[in-house]
């Protein structure tokens, strides 16, 4: 079969990056963010390219147990590699990062270590964190339960203060405070931070949290009391399976009373209550920094589904115009490029959205540091918002990459089932999607009325300040190309925003009462929320634009991929820019025939615009998106991998084929 | 643990079902569609639920081998069952659809045989179809190959005629020409239609159709020059993994002439390419009853996704107004409702016009016999528009549903994963979706020029006739409750339909090149072919509305389901209404809020509405969405069934836990 390696995927490719108008090294370096990232990086995932104890393109194939013993063999060997080769604390990170596998790392790292640095006192960090960084325990974050998810004043579980022993007695006392979903409970670690309602002297002082030893560190028998497990297959072959999310119940589990986490409120040997007195901001940066983190990590997701779908859509080829020719890349069509382009921008746009986010974070910390809470409430909604506007993106742009991929892109090895399967949760964690953009809108609304008393917003929402003009002036443009300008961009998001956030503001004035209005009101309120999200999004591409980008053509195609952002959300959500009289459907008209001028500019340059995202053949673990194009003859290898094929004649033949055939199912045993 | 039974679930469900305000078991029978359908449903849904065989809770939880194994299992057990109990054709049908596990008997019984009786001579069909229908042989549909998927024009494989011994010579000349994804292919069939350039005395005629032994009859190996096998693990756990969709290559495989699927055309003994002379718009019966299955399955599959998040809607608790009282239920929340409702809406939606289409069925199979083929191209359009847009909505609805359940729905026993795994194939099968909008598209781009010059369109495009009142007359209505009227949502929806496709046609006939501009405004048509498909529910759906439907409180209900389901999409698709000029923002403001006031009527009758759909638990297979709402005990319950849990300590805990933990690592073996 001499032509079984004839395919014109790798030819094809190399013809789309010689027609590249920018430079995509320097493109690397912009999505790293500095020359020092990319260093780290790059070193990192050939690490994990190169060494076969990482390899993952078989876990669809394998069962759970197999699958979840392979995970914890990569986490002893990952942790090997830190060791011996002396890997700093971001080095580390970035090495489990291109692992790309979840695992208790992620909880012992990213939530258990935080939590005891943010709310243990110093000297109980000095007790734990050692332990925790040499890995002598395994810790995770154990807070939602059977019966309760995103509203922590709901837990059940209790911590209630024995004076006579000086102990904790962490009880579950009913099915539904079982806690339920913790990653790494199931059947790795050895220690959580669990919350539970404390009580003492009777009185119940609510949630707060606790270090439970959970089990031996003999023989990693759970402890008395204590019955824990993993709580079964969740969506997606692969995907977090490898992750042992569990379940926990404490029978009357005595723990010391230094096992509370003390720096915002102790229990003092007699059982009195006391807070510390610190204010309880100082958790506000840990949660900025997860955020930052989030919304990073969505630009990662997206820009590896897209890196796949954009790669395929040049090597697929479907109908054609001329007799004779090969068929025409899907890429050419327009119905393609509307749905692709506008999510290579997006990728973009979430990176810079995200490295904004770190600078705010340092900032945030600063401020903390002396005592200036004032843009805290600014903070916490912009971060709510931006966590849940670029994981709903991202989650339903990875699926869409999929649908983009055809048929192909449903099989496994495309490597976007897993990639959705295993990224959708992060709408849902950290605050469930829906829920933070109320916090966001409520925060508008308050940040409106407060206007109303002559108290200027800040931050991202300073241009709330100047809602009368941007609620009254109309949008001037009639020529299409004026949409090509930041400023006519900017102030078009902003009005749509002031103005969405006004009328919902005047809607909530007139009601006789404030919580049910904003019940009956919420679904124009989460799009006033949103619309100040992705105000915020485009704020930061633009200020990113007006920054010294080098390289040949950088900025060019950037310029062009910020626009399509922009544009494409006018597109989509045109209602509003109708609705609120911002926009006249000619201006909107103008916009699409823009947006549809921007892909022409996008096409020459879309392969090297995921080519800049710099991931490996690993990384990607999709057949559809192989760096070198050669997508066929590697389909066809990987479908001899399957373990149906392992017999020419399949397993339940002679009892289940053969008695159909024959008509003999009556004799049959089945 | 006595408390462990105590979950406020089944009380919870007990008070809903008080609260409705219609007869559920009139409701029944609506969703039904007749007593008749009724009563063989009836049967059938507990057959399998009450037999062992048909478990499938435990799918998510095995190997893809054992997967397999068992669904050839319950293949043959299905078969067993139909032949002692004397099943009739609809009965077994019913059977298979109840076991709802994909597998080759989907292919053989809803692909092989109709091909053949679509496209065989009377006499090939006397050959095959006894052989068929006894299942002595198994068959698929090998149409797709690994370079070509919806363009059928552009498949490769051949059938060379040899008039030295009378037969096809079958060939895969190349990697891309082989045979991908057909189901039953891999491991199960011993025949296959296939689909291949039929060529004879040196000239392609193009694609034909020819039945192809691919597996001896005696041990199920495959014949000479056939190379076949499964082509590997599909997106989620179970789903779709129960089927065997295979790869296949021929290599010179000699079949004789006459096996050549010969109705339309044939290849005489000296090798002479002949036409029969028959219409080849007969093929267009079969079409029209796979996509009429294809519409009433997409209203299943979301009915079956609306009962588990309604329900789990109602038992679940979150947050709440009042201290010391129970938690809120979510499904009182308006976010929940605006999500759900409309869903619960188009699953009643999805069913009526499934129920026309069944009846437009009957008239096409008439009018072919009568050779009058005038309706074809509109019921073409169709059946085409509805099949994409219903099988789109209902995937994007099962995952919403999934959403709407929190984190539980990540879970596989949900039931949920695993739904809409095995159903989004639905999206890209028998016509990828985009691709059927734009023949939508070509067809009402082709009745509006054809309107200019007189003719008159019919069917679901004679509102077309109208265009120039329709493009002219915006709406009146100036009070909210005007909206509650079929009329004037029916004027509505044609309006925008109408403007959207003369505002595309306007933009064609300016254009120079009208393939190109087909392509430049693909977007737009898209979204007119939208809004074309929309009314023709909506239409549907009011026609339902005005015949008798008896049973107490019934009709009044579904009167609110439908306003439900038009204003919502009034409000989805504002920017349409606004853009067109037809509606004013304060009419589709007046829309939002009378759909706020339909979301409260609905709200009482919520879980009857899905407990009208008369789902067995066997069915829905999710312990969210049990009948008895008893959800927290049995996810309990469930959690000790997950194989990690077969032993208390993991069993990697001594090769990669303890040499974490215990500092060990440069000693071990990894």
């Amino acid at each position: 079969m001499a032509d079984m390696t004839e395919t014109m995927g790798p030819s094809t490719l190399r013809e789309e990056r010689s027609k590249t108008q920018f430079d995509v090294e320097a493109m690397k370096l912009v999505w790293a963010g500095s020359a020092a990232h990319k260093k780290v990086a790059d070193k990192m995932k050939v690490l994990v390219a190169n060494d076969p104890v990482f390899e993952k393109s078989s876990r669809p194939r394998l069962d759970r147990k197999s699958l979840y013993k392979n995970s914890l063999r990569k986490a002893a060997h990952a942790w090997k590699l830190i060791q011996d080769n002396h890997l700093t604390e971001e080095e580390a990170s970035s090495l489990r990062h291109y692992i790309d596998e979840p695992s208790y790392n992620d909880l012992h790292w990213g939530m258990f270590i935080p939590a005891i640095k943010g709310q243990a006192t110093e000297e109980q960090q000095k007790k734990w964190l050692p332990q925790a960084y040499k890995m002598s325990i395994i810790g995770c974050y154990a807070q939602t339960e059977l019966g309760h998810g995103s509203n922590v004043q709901g837990l059940e579980t209790q911590a209630v203060f024995d004076p006579s022993t000086d102990e904790f007695v962490l009880n579950s006392p009913t099915l539904t405070s079982t806690k339920w979903w913790p990653g790494g409970l199931g059947k790795a670690s050895t220690h959580c931070v669990t919350y539970a309602r404390l009580i003492t002297d009777g009185k119940d002082y609510g949630i707060h949290a606790f270090i439970a030893p959970i089990r031996s560190l003999d023989d990693h028998s759970p402890l008395p009391g204590i019955t824990v497990g993993d709580i079964g297959v969740k969506f997606g072959n692969g995907g977090y399976n490898t992750m042992d999310n569990g379940f926990l119940r404490f029978d009357h589990v005595r723990i010391p009373r230094d096992n509370m986490l003390m720096k915002l409120a102790s229990v003092t040997r007699e059982g009195k209550y006391v807070k510390s007195g610190q204010p309880k901001q100082i958790g506000y940066g840990a949660m900025v920094y997860v955020r930052t983190t989030i919304v990073v990590d969505a630009s990662n997701m997206l820009s590896r589904a897209v890196t796949i779908a954009t790669r395929y859509s040049a090597v697929r080829r479907q109908f054609g115009t001329e007799k004779g020719k090969p068929e025409t890349q899907v890429i050419e069509y327009a119905t393609q490029q509307s749905r692709l382009f506008p999510l290579i921008a997006s990728t973009y746009a979430f990176r810079f959205v995200g490295e904004w986010m770190n600078s705010l974070y340092a900032d945030v910390l600063a401020r903390i540091e002396a005592n200036d809470f004032s843009t805290l409430p600014e903070v916490h909604a912009c971060t709510s918002g931006l966590k849940s506007i670029t994981t709903s993106i991202t989650a339903d742009g990875i699926e869409e990459c999929r649908k983009l991929c055809g048929g192909h892109g449903y099989a496994c090895n495309s490597g976007l089932p897993e990639l959705y399967a295993a990224y959708v949760p992060a709408c849902t964690y950290e605050g469930d999607n829906t829920i933070l953009l109320f916090q966001v809108a409520r925060f508008l609304m308050k940040a409106l009325s407060q206007v109303g008393s002559g108290k200027k917003p800040t931050g991202t929402a300073a241009y709330l300040g100047n809602i009368q003009k941007l609620a009254t002036e109309n949008c001037k443009i009639t020529q299409g190309r004026e949409w090509l300008s930041y400023d006519v961009i900017i102030e078009a998001f902003q009005a749509r925003a002031a103005r969405l956030a006004g009328a919902c503001a005047l809607k909530l004035s007139k009601a006789p009462n404030a919580e049910a209005a904003f019940e009956e009101f919420a679904t124009d309120l989460a799009e006033a929320a949103r619309a100040h999200c992705q105000l915020i999004i485009v704020e930061k591409f633009v200020e990113k634009m007006r920054s010294q980008i080098p390289g040949r053509g950088v900025a060019e195609i950037l310029e062009v991929l910020c626009y399509v952002y922009a544009l494409d959300l006018v597109r989509i959500n045109a209602a509003d820019f109708l609705s609120t009289g911002y926009l006249t459907s000619k201006q909107i008209s103008l916009a699409k025939d823009q947006l549809r001028s921007c892909f022409k500019k996008i096409r020459p340059n879309a392969v090297a615009l995921v080519d800049a995202f710099d991931h490996t053949d690993h990384y990607l673990s999709s057949i559809l998106g192989r760096y070198d194009g050669d997508v066929y003859p590697n389909l066809y290898k990987d479908a001899q991998e399957e373990p149906l094929n392992d017999s020419v004649v399949t397993e339940g033949y002679a009892a289940y084929i053969r008695p159909v055939l024959k008509n003999q199912l009556r004799q049959s045993k089945l």
